[in-house]
């Protein structure tokens, strides 16, 4: 089995890393993060490079395709080789998945029209603009397509797709090992928890300055 | 504010990525990834190479220092030039962090002899060695001294971190940028929690198993 992690300009790291953590440890599981061209991917922080070890052209038939998010979602989704490629992958992949804004670029590329999906809380209009049906659910599946909401989670999404790939155990198993019984001092994860001048304050400020912002 | 993140060959990718996730979104923080040498640094799985963009000689005086775990992390315990790093670091930091196996680093430069810390649940004997007293929390402050349990916990740990240097508006704030409203579909991040089966199985397995698989 082949999982491709797709890399671009401005992505956020644990989008990526998050899921990355547990399918990567799927017994057989072979990860390829991939990018226009190889070489270090700066991300939306600016303070980090992953590298990408491949180029788009050489992973055509990856199993299982990821896309993060990022303020550079916006850009890749208008990228013709990105959409290439992500069109390509689409047409063998068992499955195709992304976290965050990475829905939006797999909505470029016209793979979530008439598909229900989610995105980061914040970009939901900006789904729905590629014909997707938003949901408030963390983690939506629609046949093989499976898009998880904001940043982190990308966790909660990678268990789900490892109990239908490898069994309960498996997930089970994987989630043991890197410990995550979450117990987070605050309960301020989704819109309808945090307080509500927090929400408030996002809400109203100019999209710029959120994409530069949240990832 | 400076944040310094340390990497090393074989560490484990989320240890490091998760807290950085959120430390690094903290207003006016700097942030650098370092290393032996400038450069990408392979991980555990193989599969990704995250770069570092400084040498530990060019970041002396970070303000807060996190250094994640792996299967890397007895050889990086080790590291006279690691090590000697890290004791510099300490003599001015105001926080000094680890995640996982991170903390058996800081145990190799006796930065953990007699306080209370914390580390993978597979790893707590080794922790001991370094006169270290393990407790079962999955976030354990220690004066200055802050160490995660096993990989996913550096989350949660940075949200405690950002509560106390900038406040519970700003950890919350954080929180709901990323969408961190843990929803995992099993209930088996603990050794506590997990089936009874799987816990013997990695318990039962020889150490250097373990290091090559677990992180």
């Amino acid at each position: 089995m082949q999982i491709a992690v797709l890399l671009y300009d401005r992505f956020t790291t644990l989008d990526a890393v998050g899921p990355y953590e547990l399918l990567g440890r799927l017994p057989g599981a072979e990860t390829v993060f991939v990018a226009k061209e190889p070489g270090p991917v700066r991300n939306d922080q600016g303070s980090l490079a992953l590298v990408a070890d491949r180029a788009l052209a050489d992973v055509p038939h990856p199993d299982l395709v990821l896309v993060p998010g990022g303020p550079g979602a916006r850009t890749a989704a208008g990228d013709p080789e990105i959409q290439d490629w992500l069109r390509t992958v689409d047409a063998t992949s068992t499955w195709t998945t992304s976290v965050c804004t990475g829905s939006l670029v797999l909505g470029g590329a016209g793979l979530l029209a008439g598909r229900r999906a989610t995105t980061h809380w914040l970009t939901y209009d900006q789904l729905r603009a590629y014909g997707a049906e938003p949901t408030g659910e963390r983690v939506v599946f629609d046949d093989k397509y499976v898009t998880a909401a904001g940043v982190s989670s990308g966790i909660d999404m990678a268990l789900h797709l490892i109990g239908r790939i490898a069994g309960d155990t498996a997930a089970q198993t994987i989630q043991l090992l890197i410990e995550y019984d979450p117990q987070p001092p605050y309960d301020a994860g989704s819109p309808e928890k945090a307080p509500a001048e927090v929400v408030a304050y996002w809400r109203g400020v100019p999209v710029e300055e959120l994409e530069s912002r949240k990832g």
